[in-house]
């Protein structure tokens, strides 16, 4: 074990480590190391293994620093040598920075202490040597601030407190009767790190440490403990990143960019990260450290001419006090800026991607902090991949890797305007279900957001959760927002769905139904009052927000052509309504993969011809209710077939239990009992009558189709009743037929033959036919098992992944709430397996479906509808498994695309992500 | 089509099929051309094949009566060759009888049309012929009556009323002032043939047929009807029968056991059916027909003398009326009775099992009409299979095979309390009819003791006899009693066939059904009044007598022993208490293969200590109470490890979801409330927290134990100390932890990791350890697609079928009650799944997590628990899967032992039973 290399060097344009080498010295240490490689000015250091800081969870602190011990010192002689300066040598002391570094970005851990190697004495020696006593001291203030912070843990005692070091600032300034930091003299400096002291010392009961060497483990600890602090688990969990990674810490000489007027520093991008616009972008302040810049005490100057004078015109600054008092870096110091201009070029050509850049001027000298691609907006990701095309900086199938399919999500959703929501107040935050923008009025019910909307006002349903019996409201409210369930409750997967906006579980609301009122921290919101909802972020406003449509721009276009010329998965959306196949199509669906039917029952007059039939006592009055129900149906699908003209749609044949379709609380039993004139007690016992221990496992799918098979008798008529009404205009169409929930052969060669059925009787009567498909959902455990079976009795296949899920994994979608954060705080799980397909367990039984059902009928057609099919990394599984196309919701279409391609071009070049450690790591 | 063979005659010591071809003649069938052709006097006749009855089902019932036309004419002309008597011809009348026979025996379908060719015209001829003019009209009235009822659905109006045509014959003789049927004149039997006939004509508006071949149609087309009527269905359904093997139609030349006093009919067993003795044995009536034997409107005498004798000590008959009154056939008719006992010699050692046989003696000539193997009590298979060893009848396998695991049941079945039975007031005393004893209440109809059984009530059915209608009835009572008919009546063979306790024929009892009582003896016994029976004795008691489990018999034991000698699969029991335990290794368990804790913790307090658990807000306060309940868990599993001392004892870790120890009615939780002293609103919050909309896929198994490991640590801590204890004292133990409910192997790990830590803090604490097994269940599909790396974690795996069926098929077993029966009925599905594994899907899970289990670790223990270990199909498919043991509830377990060994046997023989066709049969 001893012979492990823990710690890489870098400086002086040499370096032990490179680029290549994320996984074991975190993104930020191989960056620092390669910049040397390629001439780039960095502060020599040296970066400390993710495998130690496994190592440290696995063994412990004290075996760890005792391996690390001779090879950190090893490190800081290193830099020593490189510096000229000595570790802790008052007369010529190095001070170094401490900052953590994962293989991906995580902010949550702890990110940088800075000066560290002050102390008593060095301060002085340090003010003797740089000439700069206040510099001096106020790098030791900075230096024992951070440090209590974050290594010695002084947070603020309550959420509403100020920093504890802040407030003994604060008091100074006023006993001193200056307003600003600047103002305080370097008598004033040295009292503060005298008074922090001894805060810490109340606090802590522990002295500030004043030997460097402690400092330094203390700060290489730190950084190893803050991979497992609170946020940095929140962080994997909801990104997927493993616990076992572990961080990197990088240890490297302090720069100064506030050693007077000809030091700065500054962070810069090199194309713009908001528009994607390739102009090289940045901020900097003369004689300032990192902090300042982005801590906005002091009002940031842009590092170009060019953006110095946009942001001036913005800011409604004149040109003269621009040019004295916020000149660019290109303008104050021309030819450091000419230099740093030629790295971030170097740096781009070099990575091929625009980098963000943090620099520091120390005394007229340039050093890079560190390099990294840049964090962008959606709209600025597409731009930039699509014209490092044309710059032959990427080839096509490089720009379309460099696409994140999430952030597309993006340009497809309204937002609010950026300054009105800035300046709004956030009320709470919850899940972000379902992203957009939405703002509009509080209503409590589903069927009083239908009546105001329909008085042409904007809504936002409120409900603590949502149910089948909602899904009215939902469709003509603006957004919806819950304080109950995840996010793969009800609300948030039919919002998404509809491409609806949707904030979930926010727990800190109080919905009080009678009242009609929404409480939250103090503040009472009634019926009525406006908020606004932010589903990409999951926060909740106050008042009335104005929205912004993002239109597709060119390059968004250019990119989805590209998509498509790649990939072999097709795309499909689920629609159930001729409006959502119109946005389908808009967004380049092939067809429709799965049109839910049971939504069509709840709007209008057809929710009573649909109790009529669950409470009708045989099978001649459900017959007479259907009757009802017929020309319903057939509009709906003639809608939805015309919109899709020529493309394939797949409808499913009812599948919910019918108690959903029944009222679930005493007034709308009440209601449905007058409306329909019968007596309460009978609708009761009905209820009842229907209610299920696990109504997922229960009387649905084609088990209610096999029971009571007039049902599916009339969806199947009214399909082909509207194809054929169709076919007679002279609009082409392609239904099929889909049975839901299929467990055993038999069940769906009796559907089938029924079916068969009701189509010879519909094309006898109406003298003239339609080819018609017939397939079963493989969403049962058991369907995949036996698919060579069932393949012969299919035209297509469509894994149902939701509920395959569910009961591979006997996970209750609406239940796991109780237990999965835990999973993966924990890590037993990596990912919520409703988001992201567990390939392990329930892929295995889809690749098992896909062989045997293709043993059966070598061209079975198969594809996936549910929320999976809209994951990216759900979908290249997908498309690993040899599936012919995924359907997910219209506006997760183009996401959808994207991965296709980016899956081919994957497969092609043989690349396969890096997979987690498995969550069967027995 | 046209060329398949569906009609295969018999007669004359020749026949077309033969004993193997049960499949297309039915048993029936079969038999009766094997009789011919080892030489047995048959009536001719010929046999419609099962493959008709099918045909009638997908074709219809014109295009099958076609096919079989000119086949069937041959058929007829066939008989009239070997009678030399003719179809319809009035001089020398060939008459017919019609039965049903399918495959397996099978109550509920039709079974006999007698006299088939009579008419108005041959009765009068067939009167000369025979010179009997009084038997040929009583011939034609049964006829009419059979044909009447059988074929054209003439049945009592209302369950409440009689038999239409009994009422007409109780009116005769009314009119005329006569007692019994035999007063009646032939003037009275031809004018109640009239009489019938406009009954018909009046119910049906059809007239009763003349034409010979009307009636033969007609009764062929009622057997194939009846294979679908609904008491056939539901035998089906029970019975795991499928639909489409069909029935066949035995037609046979009429013998008259009712010619005069040189005629005879009767049946007979060629060993005792109760006892299993060696003994010949049957009853017989002289001048009567078949139905007189088992209606019960004449007492049958007994065939053997000896038997006589018994019978007469029995029912109290002197010698002398008995020699006189009802003399055996082996004292009436000597010859024909040695000829009789030659023949069921011949046929028991020809099928080389105990034959049922039925035999008409006509005019001094012997006939039998059929032989099958006879249906006999548990104890009477036993001793028959083991007798047959001793008399080289049968081999050791053999005589295993012969044994069918179900009926084993009856021998583990209850008997009263001899001291209590002693001193018990006896009511009366019918015919031992299958053994056993229950007690129960009072109910005369059979759809009425399906609902009190349905509530929960021990119920008596008690009737004047019963019929195929009753079905239902019977398997709900608890035992029958009626005051009709004989040890071969309805009653008495039906629930012989289910080992149900059953007294048939108490004469003295009289039945009421309008005031629905019963009166024996000057006392009156009412509705819902309790009554106890003894099925061994045929005694009647009053009132409610507890029940005591027999010993096990020799011949019990010494099949045990000899199942253990060729088993290789092992049998372990589930049980939760030290009693379960004891009876379990009475039994011949070599272990506890599942020890549900939970069911520890409704006792007594402990539930309060559960609930102050559930309610805690925190750790600490879950770790309280759970502290409470750490001795009572302690206390239980000393319990349970010293009486299976030395047997490993597989201990489950808690399982269900919490709220299942929260109350559930508003009484209940208010009694908590005010015993707890805590708010009842504070419960109710708890119990909606903890409110699951799918709980069976929700926060149970190892998911509390991994959210809450204190629970696991509490009873982990509760076994170890108690195996240490019992250590202490000399006692070997063996204890199994099982983590329920794995579904990742990451759960496993942890749980391992928790359990072991818990482990070395026991052993630590005691200065003393164990071995400890850790396993893990295998019930989520999930779980068996990983087993490989499951098995890495665990010593062994027991497979949970019963929730592994929940989930792989997605039925919930609380709601499966809603489609299930309908699936049974249309076919859908063959088997109750819960009951007899679904090898085609389920299996497949199984089988997939022992090859990979065992890629792993090649000795990796494994076992099944839950209901399907104590099923024979399964428990042979769990043989054939490679599994170590099964374990199931302690009264299984010599069941389950058979089973094992017979599994073995035709593993060896290379013998795979007859798979039914798949319900993936696309």
């Amino acid at each position: 074990m001893n012979d492990v290399k823990y710690v890489y060097t870098f400086g002086d344009k040499k370096a032990e480590g490179n680029a290549k080498m994320k996984e074991l010295l975190g993104g930020k240490g191989a960056n620092l190391a390669e910049m040397n490689l390629i001439g780039v000015p960095v502060p020599p250091g040296f970066t400390i293994t993710t495998e130690a800081c496994a190592h440290y969870y696995k063994k412990g602190k004290q075996e760890v620093l005792q391996l690390l011990d001779s090879q950190v010192r090893a490190g800081v002689r290193s830099v020593e040598r490189d510096t000229g300066k000595e570790f802790g040598n008052p007369d010529n002391p190095l001070l170094l920075s401490v900052r953590s570094g994962a293989r991906a970005s995580m902010p949550g851990m702890m990110d940088t202490v800075l000066n560290l190697g002050m102390n008593d004495v060095v301060v002085k020696g340090f003010a003797r040597k740089t000439g700069n006593e206040r510099a001096a001291w106020d790098s030791y203030r900075r230096f024992i601030q951070m440090y209590g912070d974050v290594v010695m843990g002084l947070k603020p005692e309550n959420k509403e407190d100020d920093d504890p070091f802040e407030v003994i600032i604060d008091e100074l300034k006023e006993e001193r009767g200056v307003k600003v930091d600047t103002d305080l003299t370097t008598g004033d400096l040295i009292e503060l790190c005298s008074r922090f002291g001894r805060l810490i010392e109340k606090r802590t009961g522990r002295a500030f440490p004043q030997d460097p060497w402690e400092q330094l483990w203390g700060s290489v600890t730190a950084v190893f403990d803050s991979w497992m602090n609170a946020r940095a688990i929140h962080y994997r969990a909801l990104h997927g990143i493993p616990a076992d990674w572990g961080t990197a810490v990088n240890v490297q000489a302090m720069v100064f960019g506030n050693m007077g007027d000809n030091s700065a520093t500054g962070v810069a991008f090199t194309r713009d990260p908001a528009t994607g616009e390739n102009v090289f972008t940045g901020e900097y302040l003369i004689n300032a450290q990192g902090e300042d810049v982005v801590a906005g005490t002091r009002t940031p100057q842009q590092v170009t001419k060019e953006g110095s004078q946009r942001w001036a015109k913005l800011a409604g600054v004149p040109e003269e006090e621009r040019r004295t008092s916020y000149p660019s870096l290109e303008e104050a110091m021309p030819g450091l800026y000419y230099e740093l201009d030629e790295i971030q070029q170097k740096l781009e050509d070099h990575y091929r991607d625009m980098q963000d850049l943090e620099f520091t001027i120390e005394q007229g000298k340039l050093w890079l902090l560190q390099t990294r691609n840049g964090k962008r907006t959606g709209q600025a990701m597409v731009r930039i991949a699509m014209e490092m095309i044309d710059e032959r900086m990427l080839n096509e199938k490089e720009a379309l890797l460099r696409v994140e399919p999430g952030k597309l999500d993006e340009l497809l959703h309204p937002v609010f305007d950026p300054e009105a929501e800035a300046k709004a107040r956030e009320i709470t935050k919850g899940l972000p279900a379902s992203p957009g923008a939405a703002t509009g009025q509080i209503v409590f019910f589903a069927d009083e957001t239908v009546e105001w909307a329909q008085k042409g006002k904007a809504v936002i349903l409120v409900r603590k959760e949502t149910s089948p019996e909602d899904i009215q409201g939902i469709n003509y409210a603006k957004g919806i927002l819950t304080s109950r369930g995840g996010m793969t409750s009800h609300a948030a997967v039919v919002a998404r769905g509809m491409g609806k906006c949707c904030v979930s579980g926010a727990g800190a609301l109080h919905i009080d139904y009678n009242a009609k009122t929404l409480s939250v921290n103090g503040s009472v919101f009634k019926e009525g009052d406006w908020i606004s909802l932010n589903g990409t972020t999951g926060q909740v406003f106050e008042g009335k927000l104005p929205t912004r449509q993002v239109s597709l721009s060119g390059y968004f276009g250019r990119l989805m052509g590209l998509a498509d010329q790649y990939a072999r998965l097709k795309v499909r959306a689920n629609a159930d309504t001729p409006e959502d196949a119109f946005t389908a199509r808009n967004f380049g669906a092939t067809g429709i993969g799965l049109c839910r039917t049971e939504h069509m029952f709840f709007q209008g007059d057809r929710i009573v011809a649909v109790r009529e039939m669950i409470l009708a006592e045989d099978e001649a009055g459900r017959k007479d209710a259907l009757a009802k129900l017929l020309p319903y149906q057939r509009e709906d699908f003639e809608g939805l077939l015309e919109a899709m003209e020529g493309l394939p749609v797949t409808i499913r044949l009812l599948d919910p239990p019918l108690h959903e379709f029944l009222p679930n609380t005493e007034e709308a039993i009440q209601f449905m009992a007058d409306d329909m004139g019968i007596p309460v007690e009978r609708i009761k016992e009905h209820i009842e009558e229907l209610q299920e221990i696990n109504p997922m496992l229960g009387h649905r799918g084609c088990r209610l189709a096999n029971t009571y098979p007039e049902i599916s008798a009339m969806q199947v008529r009214a399909v082909l009743e509207a194809a054929l009404n169709l076919k007679a205009r002279g609009v082409k169409v392609d239904p099929e037929i889909m049975i839901p929930l299929t467990t055993v052969g038999n069940e769906l060669k009796m559907q089938r033959d029924y079916i068969r059925e009701v189509a010879q009787e519909v094309f006898k009567e109406r003298g003239d036919s339609i080819p018609l498909k017939i397939g079963s959902m493989i969403e049962v455990p058991r369907a995949a098992l036996v698919a060579d079976n069932l393949a012969k009795c299919a035209d297509f296949f469509s894994f149902g992944t939701n509920d395959l899920t569910q009961m591979a994994m006997g996970f209750s979608r609406d239940d796991v709430g109780k237990f999965l954060p835990i999973y993966l705080e924990k890590g037993i799980l990596h990912a919520d397996p409703f988001r992201t397909i567990d390939q392990d367990g329930v892929g295995q039984l889809v690749q098992t479906a896909v062989k045997r059902g293709r043993e059966t009928k070598p061209e079975l057609m198969m594809g996936v509808c549910g929320e999976h099919g809209g994951d990216p990394a759900s979908i290249e599984f997908f498309h690993r498994s040899g599936l012919n196309y995924v359907s997910c919701s219209p506006y997760r279409v183009p996401i959808a695309r994207l991965v296709a391609a980016q899956a081919m071009v994957k497969e092609g070049a043989n690349i396969r992500e890096k997979v987690l450690a498995g969550v069967d790591s027995c």
